[in-house]
C-alpha cells in the first residue's frame, strides 16, 4: 500500500514477459506508437508525449535542462518533498530558484502565486507538483495554470502521482510541460519517465539563447526520432513499454471516468476510515489527494514500531519524508487497488494502533469506511 | 540474432515478474547489493559499480558529464558507430573532442594512440568502445589501457557488448571508467545502464574545477546513496534489477570461464560458417569480436531483400550503420545463444543468399561451421 511502486496487474507482467522485438523493428515501432497514442488519449491531447528509459526524475530533468535557460528565474512552488525536487533541478541546471513555500499539508495558493508573478516580471517559469505524494495534497493545477498563462510564463507540472489516477488535462489547464512515471497510477514497474510537451514549451526550446548540455534527455532529438521513426533515439526499455501498453489497455477497458471515479471513491473510503478512528489527516480537507492519504501519528505511537507491526500483518505502508518524517504515515489508493485493499488496510492499522495503546473502540475505522462505501455508487 | 536486445532466459522473465518490493525496503536493498556484488565479481573488482534506470547511453553520459570538465581535450578513438558516440557526448558536454579515426573494420592501434598522447600533452582523457558492435571488432583495450596509464590520462571504456561476453578486467587493464548496459551479454531487457568507476576517476571527479550540471546522472550522489543505503538516489527499475540479479546468477552457474569460452567458440563457429560460404568479414582477422560478427554483402545482394527473406525464415538479423549501411549484415552470439542458434543462422543465411543468386555450393557454410564445432572442446 505504499505510494509506488504499486502492485502490478498480472496481465502487465505477462506482457512484459513476451519475447523482445528488436527495438528498431517495424513491429516495435508500431507498439511504441500505439503506446504513445494511448498516453495521448489518457491526457486528452494530440500534442507530443516522449518516453525515456529512466525514472520520473529523468523526465523532470528533461523538462528543466531543455526548457529552462541558465540564469533564468523560476518560481518553484514547494509544499512537499517532490515539489522541492523542481527547486533542486532548477539550481542544478544553473537557473535561479525562487521558492514559494507552503506548509506540508497545505495546497499551493493560486492568489499567492499570482502576487509573485505580478511582483517579479523576470520570472520565466513556474513549477508545481500536481499531487504531492509526500503530503497527500492535490494542488489546484487548473487554477494555477490559468494564472501562469495570464502572465505568459511557462508552466511545468509533475504529474507523477496524478496521471492515470486523477483528472489531468494539460491542454485545457494551460500546462506547458507535464511529466510522469510508470510506477504509480500507470501501474507498471519503475523505469519509464514520460513527458508531455506543449507547443509553447517547444517554442521556448527552439528559441533558447543559452542552453544546458543535454544528450540522453535531449527533447528535440527525442521528438525528431519519434516523428521520423516512431521510437526513441536511444535503446528503449522494451519490456517496460510492453507493460505500459498493456496497462493502458486495461485502463480503457475499465473506462477513463470509471477509473478516476474509483480513485476518488477509494480516497473517500480511506479518509472516512482514518477519520472514523479519530485520527487527523495531514492534508487540508479542501485539497485531499485521491491517490495517496497521509495520516498524523497520534501521540505515543512511534513510526518504526507501528509500520513494522503493520508490515508483519502483511501490509507495507510508507512513512513521512522531510519535516514530517516520523510524524505521518501514508497509504496509497492507486491503479489496481480496490475497496478490498483499503478496507483491509484500515482494519489492520486499527488493530496495530490499538495494540500500541491508541484509544480507539475496535472496529470504528472499518465501520466508518463501510458506511462511506455504502453511500458510494459502485 | 541481432546484437541486442538479445533473447532473455525464461528464468530472467520469471524473476522480473515477481511482486515488486518497495524500492526503499531492506529486502530490496539486499537484492540491490547482491546484484552489485555479482557485477563486481563479473568485473573482478572491488571498486564501485553504480546502476541507473536508463540505457547504456545514459551510463556513457554519466561518465562524460561527471569526469570530463568543460573545455578539456578528450581523445575519442573512433572506429565505428558506438565509439563515435563518445565524441558526440564529449562535444555535447562542452569539451573538445579530438577524434582519432580508424576505418570501420579496423581495430584501434595502440601505437597511434601513444603518438597522439605524446604529441599533445593537453589531452586529459581517452575513450574507446571495447567491442565495436557496429563492425564486429574487439579493440585491444588492455594494450591501450597501459599506454593511457603511462601518460597518466583518464581511460573511459564502453563495454556494452563485451561485459559478460568477453574478458574484461577494468582494474588489471588500467581502465578508469567502464560502462555497460543490460540488454547485451548480460541478458536482461533494456533499461539499465551500469558504470564501474575506478579510484582515479573518483579523484578526478572530486577535484573538478569546473563541472557540467548533473542531477539524475550525478555519480557522487549515486555513490553516496549506495554507500549509505545500498540502493539508488532515484527510483530504481525494480523489475529489471530482479532480472539482472537472476541473469548474473545464471552466469555464475555456467561459470565465468565457461561462459566467455562459449562466446569465443560461438564466434569461431560463426566465422567458419561465413568464411566457408566464401564471404568476407568486415573485421580485421586479428581483432574479431567474440560477441558479434559483421559480414560484407557479396555483389548483387541487396540488404533490404536479404534481411527480409532471412526474417521470413524466422531469424532477425541486423544491417550496417553509418558508412557501412547497406554494405554489411551482423549476427550476434551473446548470452543464451548456443551452437544450435548459430548453426541454424548459417544454414538459413546460406539458403537466402543462394536464392538471391549468390553462387555458393549449398551446405558449404553449415559444413564449415560443423567442422569447426567438431574441433572445439564442449
Amino acid at each position: 500500500m505504499i505510494p509506488g511502486p504499486v502492485p502490478v496487474h498480472p496481465r502487465v507482467y505477462r506482457a512484459m514477459s513476451r519475447v523482445l522485438y528488436g527495438h528498431r523493428t517495424k513491429e516495435y515501432q508500431t507498439t511504441y506508437k500505439e503506446t504513445v497514442a494511448l498516453l495521448q488519449r489518457l491526457l486528452h491531447t494530440e500534442q507530443d508525449v516522449l518516453i525515456f528509459a529512466g525514472s520520473g526524475t529523468a523526465a523532470m530533468e528533461a523538462a528543466t535542462a531543455n526548457a529552462i535557460e541558465p540564469g533564468e528565474k523560476v518560481l518553484n512552488v514547494v509544499n512537499g518533498k517532490f515539489s522541492e525536487r523542481w527547486s533542486e533541478l532548477t539550481t542544478a541546471f544553473g537557473a535561479q530558484s525562487l521558492v514559494q513555500e507552503f506548509a506540508y499539508g497545505q495546497a499551493a495558493e493560486p492568489d499567492a502565486i499570482r502576487e509573485s508573478l505580478a511582483s517579479d516580471q523576470s520570472i520565466r517559469a513556474v513549477t508545481i507538483c500536481h499531487n504531492e505524494t509526500s503530503t497527500g495534497v492535490l494542488n489546484p493545477a487548473k487554477e494555477i495554470g490559468q494564472i501562469v498563462r495570464d502572465y505568459d510564463r511557462l508552466f511545468i507540472v509533475d504529474g507523477i502521482t496524478s496521471v492515470g489516477g486523477d483528472y489531468v488535462y494539460p491542454d485545457k489547464w494551460n500546462f506547458d510541460m507535464l511529466v510522469t512515471g510508470s510506477q504509480k497510477c500507470l501501474g507498471v514497474p519503475p523505469g519509464l519517465g514520460m513527458i508531455w510537451v506543449g507547443s509553447r514549451a517547444w517554442k521556448k526550446i527552439e528559441t533558447r539563447k543559452q542552453r544546458n548540455p543535454t544528450y540522453y534527455l535531449d527533447l528535440l532529438k527525442a521528438k525528431k526520432r519519434y516523428d521520423g521513426f516512431g521510437d526513441s533515439p536511444f535503446t528503449s526499455a522494451v519490456s517496460l513499454m510492453y507493460g505500459l501498453r498493456e496497462s493502458l489497455i486495461i485502463m480503457f477497458e475499465e473506462g477513463y471516468e470509471q477509473r478516476i471515479e474509483r480513485h476518488h471513491r477509494l480516497g473517500r473510503i480511506t479518509r472516512a476510515g482514518y477519520l472514523g478512528m479519530g485520527l487527523d489527516l495531514l492534508a487540508d480537507p479542501a485539497h485531499y489527494s485521491n491517490t495517496v492519504t497521509a495520516v498524523k501519528y497520534p501521540s505515543g505511537i512511534t513510526d518504526k514500531e507501528f509500520r513494522a507491526q503493520v508490515r508483519n500483518l502483511g501490509i507495507l505502508i510508507a512513512g513521512g519524508q522531510g519535516p514530517v518524517k516520523g510524524k505521518i504515515w501514508r497509504t496509497n489508493h492507486m491503479n489496481v487497488c480496490t475497496e478490498r485493499d483499503v478496507l483491509a488496510t484500515i482494519a489492520i492499522i486499527e488493530i496495530v494502533l490499538k495494540r500500541l495503546g491508541y484509544e480507539v473502540p475496535i472496529g470504528s475505522g472499518v465501520l466508518a469506511a463501510q458506511e462511506q462505501l455504502l453511500k458510494e455508487k459502485f
